[in-house]
């Protein structure tokens, strides 16, 4: 085996310069990207200095022959609160600080090697999935993680630590599994991949198709003349729009949540609204799942990763629809509740901080229970399959003001 | 009420005649587009036509004072077999025969209500999904549909019943929810959206991106230089091949399944592959579901929806890996199979008519179950992060006649 690791090694070595050469070759050809490839690397540079910093204060320590200890932000519910002014669940000050024992030995030395990775990463402008990182410990002799869910903790906590600073995760080259989210109208995305190429999308030329948003979306930069973004729940209302061209009827970028939108998609609707102040709306189911867990994830982040909502939740977004106003507004045929769907809604009432803080919010969900039902957006086709484009969709746009906050 | 619906019925025959018109001037302007819109309205006549010829037959019956009846293939696991020869699971001859009568008159009329909505969604270059139909019914009077799952039986029979003719679901414009599926490589997607638009989509100029295939993939047309079609199980993994162009390096077109490939990416691997006589291999973990689950699928097609198979299935697919043989020759980290894993292995090997026909597949799973432990496509990053790129897919590529079938 020594063999092939030494060739890999190699390799490995040999790539990442013919990848700066080539990234080089190709970033000098591409006119006027070089101001983008600028920013990209000064963000990389700040990640290294992070990094580099706090391995310098560990080893300062040690030269001391004091303990030396990481402070990590406490990763719980119990550590999490609502900022109505920053308009996001946020974690709290609450710190876990682990010093460097017998006992703590390997996995300090794990949380060091992982932001050691982090660091090569930038380095050679590549990224690492939390299962590539479980894998890639395998070689770190008595550091190797036995389980992927260590080393996902390791990671999480080295997240939460740079997220103090403002370094995503996605800034220390760590990318989720998956990705998704479809995307088309009026926009021009500028990428860099992993060979230092730049490339720009136009997603208004994808047919009936559309622009898959990558796992990282840190290098994107956008060009638009969209009025807004428009947040769909469903793949097959996407595909309907889509279809029917709506984002240039309406002027406006498309993009598909399926569901609970992923990190990716968050990360990438929020660095969109904020480079060109667009608005968002959110048009999604009317039930508790599509308000309290798709729509509060999108605009407030959640509870449970309250350390990154800072970079994954998009607070300028507002509810198009479905309403339970529109529900009988529009005669819209309807499910009952389900006991799920009740308990849902009175989780959010009594339990999350940012429907307690909105007054017409509380009132929405109550009107919900006290009506028994839920209604999908799809329900508008009883009207004729268009007439969410024709009809529903034109109406509610004419008073954006009127949208649940 | 009825106002709305009148408006939106104006507004409806008012959309379909500007489409006309707009579908006809801008195809008109898109040179050399001729063709392809005329093989897509070719197929369109020919679906209807299926649709007036089964109607007809029922309104002679009962002309002629004769009860009508429409005979539906069986849609079960007791009829369906492995045809080595056509290379996927088939439905068998067994029908059941629908006849008029006062206990039937109901489900009858519906499944002739939605044969009608396909007819009109065909002739309005328009589409319904599952829920968009049974939404649609509510406007049907005593047809109506109570719950979704009877208008989705619905909408399997007259599959079913046209299949039998070669008419594919698609054709009906009947159209999954779901989509998803990531395409990137040397590949143009000639497609024609609902406005009647022909676009070209350059799959090679998508960055980090990449091309997400629609609901539908019927109209698309392709144009490629690819030497095959690698499928990829993880986004992770395509994100990492996407990412470093290997697409470019090994001239291939790189489209991720995200686990068990959905019916329209299938139909676009299938439809891409028969168009340009395009060698298939797929890439997916080392375990029972890899294997019986994903690669089957993607091969021969479901047990469940076999009365469709024709259409989804991609028999030419041929298995890169990751093989049992793999764990042993590249060393890699692997988890114990879990009771499931090895139930499923056994199933395959037992149930499976495609696995039995075939001796390779047999010996594989058999070793896999003997050895007792499964391997994930990303394992390989032991060896580098990019070790997949620069060893192994080059290596298993110089020898594709040894792939499993």
């Amino acid at each position: 085996m020594a063999t092939r690791k030494k060739t890999t090694r190699k390799k490995a070595t040999k790539r990442s310069a013919q990848k700066k050469k080539g990234g080089a070759r190709k970033k000098a050809s591409a006119a006027g990207d070089a101001d983008i490839v600028e920013r990209i690397h000064a963000t990389d540079e700040e990640t290294i200095d992070q990094i580099t910093g706090t391995a310098k204060r560990v080893h300062s320590s040690i030269m001391k022959g004091i303990k030396p200890d990481l402070s990590l932000p406490v990763r719980a519910l119990s550590n999490v609160s609502y900022s109505a002014s920053r308009g996001y669940l946020q974690i709290g000050r609450q710190k876990k600080v682990r010093t460097l024992s017998v006992n703590t030995v390997k996995s300090f030395a794990q949380t060091l090697r992982m932001m050691g990775l982090s660091k090569e990463l930038v380095r050679n402008n590549d990224f690492a999935t939390k299962r590539e990182a479980y894998y890639i410990s395998k070689n770190w002799g008595d550091a190797k993680f036995d389980e992927q869910v260590e080393s996902d903790a390791a990671m999480d906590d080295i997240e939460a630590l740079f997220s103090v600073d403002n370094v995503s995760r996605e800034q220390l080259r760590f990318f989720p599994e998956e990705h998704g989210g479809s995307v088309s109208g009026p926009l021009v995305v500028i990428d860099e991949d992993a060979t230092g190429q730049i490339t720009r999308i136009d997603c208004a030329r994808f047919g009936t198709g559309a622009f898959s948003v990558p796992s990282s979306v840190e290098q994107l930069r956008f060009e638009t003349t969209a009025d807004f973004v428009l947040l769909i729940e469903t793949a097959g209302m996407f595909q309907r729009l889509q279809s029917h061209r709506f984002w240039e009827t309406a002027n406006c970028i498309l993009i598909e949540m399926g569901g609970v939108p992923t990190r990716a998609v968050r990360r990438f609707v929020r660095r969109l609204s904020d480079a060109h102040k667009l608005p968002v709306y959110a048009f999604v189911d009317c039930d508790p799942y599509g308000i309290a867990n798709i729509y509060r994830t999108i605009k407030v982040g959640s509870g449970s990763a309250a350390h990154v909502n800072k970079f994954f939740c998009v607070p300028q977004t507002r509810f198009l629809g479905v309403t339970p106003d529109d529900i009988v507004e529009y005669e819209l045929p309807t499910h009952p509740l389900k006991d799920v769907d009740v308990k849902r809604a009175k989780d959010a009432l009594k339990n999350d901080p940012f429907f307690q803080s909105q007054p017409r919010w509380r009132k929405a969900l109550e009107q919900l229970v006290k009506m028994g039902v839920r209604a999908e957006q799809q329900a508008l086709a009883m009207w004729g399959l268009n007439y969410v484009i024709d009809e529903y969709l034109p109406r509610k746009l004419e008073h954006t003001d009127r949208f649940l906050p």
